[in-house]
């Protein structure tokens, strides 16, 4: 029997990503960010929702580029960290000290200690409500060698990303390969 | 070191959703995307992808509406075969074995036996290129009572949900709790 719970951002999973942008002066901030997935595959695009309050936002507005930094689980202090203070008052960079490092194609930093790293230039800017949604477009991605399975992609298990449970706010790490996709579904 | 792997929508973690649509006989269809994200907290939405060349695509835009259903790790295959097979030609409630329940909020059917979903209205479409967006108002969100954790809300480690790694296809389970939101990260 289902119970109703009411008109809610509720559901599972959501994504622990972190935002990496310069600010008007050129310092690199990061803030993390649940509210957000990829939107289209041709250009391939992710989309992140920010609220307008936040610091990020005037960056992104005015640079037209973010990264997403995919944390693995050994920094989700740091990733909540990152969501807990403003680079309006802080440098999260210096305090977790964790490192900048200047993308050479979009004008925006992303995360050298976390494993996997999109750069991105705006393409979208939605007004939605509280949040504004960027859709930007992934002119690349990163990744350690270190995290590389077969195929020389990044395998989950190594990249080892944090999963966030929205309303009861709690973060979970990655569990086992269930299986392939386009594969395990064609017994039906 | 970081690798350079191209522009492609490599993120991890992306979602394994369900969504659920009528189309213009009123016959019960679902899809699985992997392509979507909550993208607003007030009003409450959630955006999904979808190709124009799916079924489902063609009974959103008539209908303007769609359910979120989160499958169970245990309905992998389910939720796998949801992403192989077309509305066009297969009744994939009936193949599958699952049941659709008409919400009495939206034009569109959520699945009895997935633990968690999300009724929802279409507010916003973005065409971004081979995908277009759908923005669903949330208007209720439901959960089993057998997943319910402290507080009244859906656990993470009930609701099972899966991940999906794109691009190298694999379906992974939740792990273990990683913390408390807004609060591990206040040692910084």
């Amino acid at each position: 029997m289902k119970k109703s719970l009411g008109a809610k951002t509720l559901v599972y999973p959501t994504p622990v990503w972190v935002i990496g942008t310069y600010d008007k002066e050129g310092k690199p901030n990061v803030m993390t960010a649940a509210w957000g997935g990829v939107c289209c595959s041709q250009p391939p695009c992710v989309g992140v929702s920010l609220r307008k309050a936040t610091y990020s936002f005037g960056s992104i507005m005015e640079r037209k580029a973010f990264t997403v930094n995919v944390p693995s689980d050994a920094h989700v202090r740091e990733a909540d960290y990152f969501g807990i203070a403003s680079g309006r008052d802080s440098d999260k960079f210096s305090v977790s000290g964790l490192t900048p490092v200047k993308s050479e194609l979009v004008d925006a930093p992303y995360v050298e200690e976390f494993p996997l790293v999109l750069e991105c230039r705006v393409i979208h800017t939605f007004e939605l409500g509280l949040h504004t949604q960027f859709v930007g477009e992934i002119l690349d991605v990163k990744a350690d060698d270190s995290v590389m399975g077969k195929g020389g992609l990044p395998d989950m298990l190594k990249v080892r990303p944090i999963v966030f449970a929205p309303t009861v706010r709690k973060y979970y790490g990655i569990g086992k390969n269930l299986g392939k996709g386009y594969a395990i579904g064609k017994e039906f």
